[in-house]
């Protein structure tokens, strides 16, 4: 059963190996009529590309994103949007060494035991490549959000911590985030984690990272009861996302020593209001109106130069060293991932809810 | 777009209000020729079932299995296995009180916003009850997976913190499990935890708690790439849990603070073996053969006698107490459910497996 | 892959054997807020019931419906619609003969290879019974249809040749359908029909039929491109039915010596209107808002008297008679049926429609 | 609710409009390790290409396909094999006149009415162009039966009927297909409708035409109860192909005026062995090892030189006359597009199978 198409009613289906001839998607269930250009989906996909800073991976490429479909005239036609990148910087001879050789912390021994077959060079399908077709995708998705409810819904992710260096929760500010190569909100911690990640790199190691997302502007009603909750479906699709190894909604881990008193509510200016937001904006699964709010742990980049020990394909023990371009911390390039999933999962639950309800977005008594 | 439909291949649908006339469910795609009786559903349904302790919410009900379809001379046809459960300790009246106000923590609100109109006893379709129907999915699960992959394949959780008080992991024994009414693997905190949640439940107070779900015996393989990994649908069905708010896979968060170094490989009695188990048994999406293992944090009980500031269905201001039966830890009742979802992921993954590649479950050169 | 579960947004899931404890089903994606009663199904259910001619089958069940889940003070909740019809009529006796051979025309030898296990009684999961399921979700289909394109719109059925005997289509009075057993639109034929079928009745043979299906009222614009185009959902849902051997849309097989001139468009009223309806329509999978019309085959019951050749279980080879309660021409329960499945059909494709381009069911330029 | 996605388990999605950049599509579901190159799918595709004869449309395209992922070294990977073909021959300035007017017989008028919006360069995404994909997912599809069921299953259609010209099924010479630009079975048969067509053709006006599709070589036990029976399937799959307006099964519309008798069984060669093929290789919607046979009826081309009425898309009456490259008869091109379909439809089920139930495709007692 194809595991390659993520949600259901504006449904996004990715294909492409890392060093095959080109990533691609195909996202149906657009609705018609909505402005959308190759340029507005290049501005966000330059934000994942390797290669803007020196703690990145340095391959380059051009990533230029080419729709081959679905639009006609500037607008949206409600068939299928389909597009591609071409991989231009293949290096694959660089992989050779890699044929035969499982390198841990990545998928190539569990892909051998599923298929007994796999593209070697780069991680083939595993590759963190694939995203590019994820962020293609969120950004058609907020074109429809927007569409739906208006331009002032943001949908925004932010690194909080880089191994132990955690910001502080005080000094957020969203418009810090596009202004480090770290989408950190936070000034000053921006600094202390170059300096911690070029020491990191220089010892050869990685480091994990935590990332905040946060979407807004969002009326209450998104979600379905009982298993496509809306917290559900986020965690489904930010644990999709290469490396990452947990997913809190809201409040999360700390739930668990807390003890009750949860969100009440009080009306203000005429209108429902939740005194705080232990939930992240989901109750029973289904949207509150409060910012829906997550965090994703990112697991340090597992190709690193440290020698570790490994076995090949043959199954004999080896020691391998992974050298070449590889990110000290791969949660950078994930920021606009984790964006563009939530975008995703949102999108697919605002057209399932007027498919069904007719009415949405508007707050009933 | 329904929601309440779980996997893919190996599908539950479920049904069914708390105060309705029954829970139920159906489940497609099961192998025929299975052995299959009512008996062996009811013992797992029992473990979830209310009533069972002081500490937990007192509503008896029998919660009696009538398997409806899809078994013939005690074994499964290969045709859809439709069961339910009546609902018999209704108690409708005790909930006229809740019509008119939304009870914070819960879904009142959300599904009022979504639907214009609700089934406002005991949550209607938001209730933990409809949980009765993941139990018996995951049991029928569990005889799926012993007819793959052998009887010593094995799925089991446990309760680890409750509040504040962590287990010692050095006195884990599985055996104790079963032995306390609070699945807590630890003897001497299972005292404690009865302790603190007799003094929560007096202040009219609810705990949060923290399960941790180990599945042992499963080959690498079983996962699909990209959005359909195994981490992926386990999140998923673990966050679809009610009062879940957060899911770790192996390390979890603690990847964040970790520097590099991810399970190193080596040969072991002529097999491939892993040196730890950060990962929690699954690599890009696709499992190691290394214990799968998750845990995921539960909220506290949103149904609480401690008076809250709440509003009406009218948007009027006013406070809530809720009194009546309810478990000052929800989590307690949550262990087998956090099982059937694994269970079901499990089944769904290793079904799709034999679909698309024929063989599996061997180690492969 | 499960196989039970028709549509996809607007989704049925049916379950249970023919001497099964029950048959039912589920009905997921229903908008809320609709006015629903067991007595409205009720009534098209009564239609479908053996028993009510002689010329048909004299099983005798009350066919009662019971509605599980999903209606809460008589109004649709938006969660799933659960359903149940208990079977009481069992004599499973009649059908212990069966168990070890292979009736012709029927899927038990074709059960046995997929399943290497079977519920031989009165043909298990293949039954005819199963389509209990499908007439109530089709009830529920057109309160949604009425709901979203108002009181008028009409999907009706009528048997329009029996064996070698076609109604005279300038006779053609929709109100004489419900007046004969036969669901004739000319009365006269109708009474040609009962005596043809005495006839083949006494011969211990049976008859073929035609069934024409008419809905009207609902607007251009239902069905998507390209696979899931309305004519290919209409298509599967009818060849689904049991017994239906082909499907035509509109002029169907007289397309083939047909020399182009296809539906040629005018304005009427200041409105576009068609001269022809060919295209029974549907065209490019869209419908045009003129009367959609399908036609389709019903092959002879096979279960009957007359002696022929088979083989057991054990692959010896025996001849059969099948006595006991049959009907001589299958497709005069299969009316409702049919109506049922375009009515499912017309539902997903509705409510797919809303949920992609938000404005819908109105001309436009 | 996108509708660009056929089967299940084994999933073709296509994209791309008539006058776009390309056609293309995602084959998901792929068994790993099944040897597949570029050029044998290029062979087939060839067969559909226009301008290969005097009487089907003379625009030139070469129709190359490219693989953009999911084949590694010559064999599949198990993941998404993603394809295209280049749109060269656009020409969209000749489709300038038909911006503002619905052609009778397309999409036009009911795409407008959906989507408000579309491309109107040669039918959009309503193209016969489209119908590349397909032959691409089916090609695919035939490898994958041939690994499952061996070299010798055969899917192959023949056109049997244009116009009033039907063949003589004593004549059928299946060698004969393949030499002639029609698909014909017989050879003389080819020769008279050459003459047909050509006249047709000068008359300004198309032919139908009537299309048989023969499996040969699949095991008893392909197909799903109760809405994915195997012809439930195949139905949605040809009614979905541009022009065709009905399917017959086996007998088909015959079994309307059939008296009973249906395929009895004997053991022959120690085998099951059915005595007729009534059925068309289907009961209760699984097959029983007999050849598969669905028959189509394909409708006059739409587009011709004859002028007809139609209105503009303001609403206002015109005449219309389709001149430039047609096809006096589409079925022509459309054979091996129906035999596609038939693949991709058995390859679904017969995976589907496979993962539900492990062993298949042996005879069993």
């Amino acid at each position: 059963m194809p595991g390659n198409t993520f949600c259901q009613f504006f449904r996004l289906t990715t294909w492409g190996e890392s060093h095959g001839i080109a990533i691609g998607g195909v996202v149906d269930g657009v609705p018609p009529g909505l402005s959308l250009t190759a340029e507005c989906i290049q501005t966000d996909l330059n934000r994942r590309r390797p290669g803007n800073h020196a703690l990145t991976s340095p391959r380059v490429e051009k990533d230029e994103i080419e729709i081959l479909s679905g639009v006609f005239e500037g607008k949206t036609l409600g068939t299928p949007i389909a597009f591609m990148v071409r991989n231009q910087d293949h290096h694959s001879k660089d992989y050779d060494a890699l044929k035969s050789v499982y390198r841990p912390g990545h998928g190539d021994y569990a892909y051998q035991q599923k298929y007994g077959h796999r593209d070697y060079r780069g991680g083939g399908r595993a590759s963190a490549r694939e995203t590019i077709a994820r962020v293609v995708g969120g950004t058609i998705g907020k074109v429809v959000l927007k569409s739906l409810f208006g331009k002032d819904i943001k949908i925004r992710a932010a690194i909080t911590q880089i191994g132990p260096l955690k910001i502080n929760p005080d000094h957020w500010d969203w418009d810090e985030v596009s202004q480090n190569a770290f989408s950190c909100p936070d000034k000053d911690m921006a600094l202390q984690w170059e300096k911690y990640l070029t020491d990191i790199k220089e010892q050869g190691k990685s480091a994990g990272a935590l990332i905040e997302i946060y979407a807004t502007g969002f009326p209450a009603g998104l979600g379905e009861p009982v298993f496509d909750k809306l917290n559900a479906d986020l965690a489904k699709g930010l644990m999709s996302i290469n490396a990452v190894k947990a997913v809190e909604i809201g409040d999360g881990f700390a739930s668990v020593s807390a003890e009750s008193s949860y969100d009440e509510m009080v009306m203000k200016d005429d209108t429902p209001h939740f005194l705080t937001n232990h939930a992240g904006g989901i109750l029973a699964g289904i949207s509150t109106g409060q910012p829906i709010i997550c965090k994703i742990a990112v697991k340090p980049t597992s190709s690193i130069p440290q020698l570790r020990q490994t076995i090949t394909t043959d199954h004999a023990e080896t020691t391998l060293s992974v050298t070449g371009r590889h990110d000290p911390c791969v949660a950078i390039r994930a920021v606009p991932i984790a964006e563009a999933m939530v975008s995703l999962v949102l999108s697919d639950h605002a057209l399932r809810w007027r498919g069904q309800c007719g009415t949405f977005g508007e707050i009933r008594k």
